[in-house]
């Protein structure tokens, strides 16, 4: 079960992989990503990341590249690294060039993939619920796309660990709740789930767009709509979503405590969902 | 004369030098960079670099780093490649470490450098200035750290090449005019200059800083306050101020001519201060 990197096709030990220093991700974080996890050997949602792909590299006008290649490759170094629980990290850069604004005339996307033991949410997070704290969303107004450009979520995610939490929460200068910092947000509030609708302001998950089905699927309502800072701390309960995040109950936000300060129902009911749907049909 | 790429203290040619995959500036933008110019073999406001560096990864919580060891790194670098009219970029990186956003604990910050012949202005832009075309500032809220979140800035330019324009200037969603893409940016108007003050809006640039210093000993007045895209239009003259950009007219904007269409005489002083400067004491 060996760690792998993945680099314009050849497979290698990940501290082999190396990228010119002009490298367009490198040097302008002209580049997009994606993160998949996998379920008993088998990828998750597998079609839904490759459509969000497309969509961050055609927001950026990358030139074409070739959806059954990209899946060929991931599929390939999945299954050379054979771990039952993984994760796939895949990075696709504009190409290599000497440092230029502009977009180069000739340069070919890098395509670059790791894949990882995914390690389990530490239990007592499921058990407890995780703390966080709120931080003024400073990132730019495309984070729709699913670029590298993750320094506000490296200093926000860093904070909140300093701060003695264990994720942040951006809020907009205004007082919109968008998402945390590699996740989705959901309140439960009025017996209803909440979650920021699809705007450039915050990226569009996966997780969060198959529970959102998945409940619909089953009338339990979901409304997509913005709410504020003080919604978010007087509902019932917090719960964020993402591939690595999976479902996780947040039960206190800024030193203070949502709800009763203890995971509820609806945390527990996406959690359920979102295992009967990584199990497979 | 040859053009070189420094890595942690090694020297070699650009093309070789490599980074791992698993480098932060790589993975999540979290690195930050300078770029210094030489005139006649000598590096201009090497100190001045220096500080905005320092400033960047303050800002950033990166471990310290000794200011003499990167001045030598510099210094060294731009004597080996022994080119006269030179671009020295320095990239400073967290480090690298298996992927997460949080600060690694264990990683040394990445030193990348090259040095390049500096190719001079079109003559033609010096002559008839450039076209310029607006676009709405999508950048994140801390545009004074020098960090490779450059996609924006990329993204921008290539829409400026595309609308048969050289740069675009980058305006807030509620109109106040910030900069251009890689530069600064001043108007004439009401007979004096003004350009944008420094704020986390934008870049503290070191060309402006130097013109500003130089303008108010000649009891030249510079005003730092915001202006909007009305002002901006109705100006006399605008002007781009940065390492590579040097002093550069605009004279047309989104297809409306600036002034009366024609370099004046504030870029003219401008340009004329720091070829000053730049040819030394």
């Amino acid at each position: 079960m060996p760690e792998l990197a993945y680099l314009n096709g050849e497979i290698m030990p990940i501290d082999e992989a190396r990228v010119p220093i002009e490298d367009r991700g490198y040097q302008f974080a002209d580049a997009v990503y994606e993160y998949l996890a996998s379920y008993n050997g088998r990828l998750f949602a597998l079609e839904a990341h490759l459509d969000r792909l497309e969509h961050s590299l055609g927001a950026l006008a990358f030139p074409a590249l070739d959806r059954n290649h990209i899946r060929n490759a991931i599929l390939t170094l999945h299954k050379r690294a054979a771990i039952a629980r993984s994760g796939i990290y895949l990075q696709i850069s504009r190409g290599v060039a000497p440092r230029n604004h502009p977009f180069p005339v000739q340069a070919a996307p890098q395509i670059v993939m790791t894949v990882r033991q995914l390690h389990p949410t530490p239990p007592e997070y499921l058990r407890d619920g995780i703390r966080a704290i709120t931080v003024t969303d400073s990132r730019w107004s495309r984070c729709d796309i699913k670029t590298v450009q993750l320094l506000p979520n490296v200093m926000a995610k860093q904070r909140a660990l300093e701060a003695g939490a264990q994720d942040a929460i951006f809020v907009s200068p205004d007082g919109v709740v968008r998402e945390g910092t590699a996740s989705n947000l959901f309140i439960h509030a009025g017996g209803r789930l909440h979650t920021h609708p699809l705007t450039p302001a915050i990226l569009a998950g996966i997780t969060r767009a198959v529970l959102i089905d998945s409940c619909r699927k089953q009338a339990i309502t979901v409304e997509e709509r913005f709410f504020d800072l003080h919604e978010l701390m007087a509902a019932d309960e917090v719960v964020l979503t993402g591939t690595v995040t999976e479902v996780l109950p947040v039960t206190q936000i800024d030193g203070q405590a949502i709800g009763n300060g203890r995971p509820g129902p609806a945390a527990e009911m996406l959690r359920t969902q979102l295992e009967a749907l990584a199990a497979g049909p």
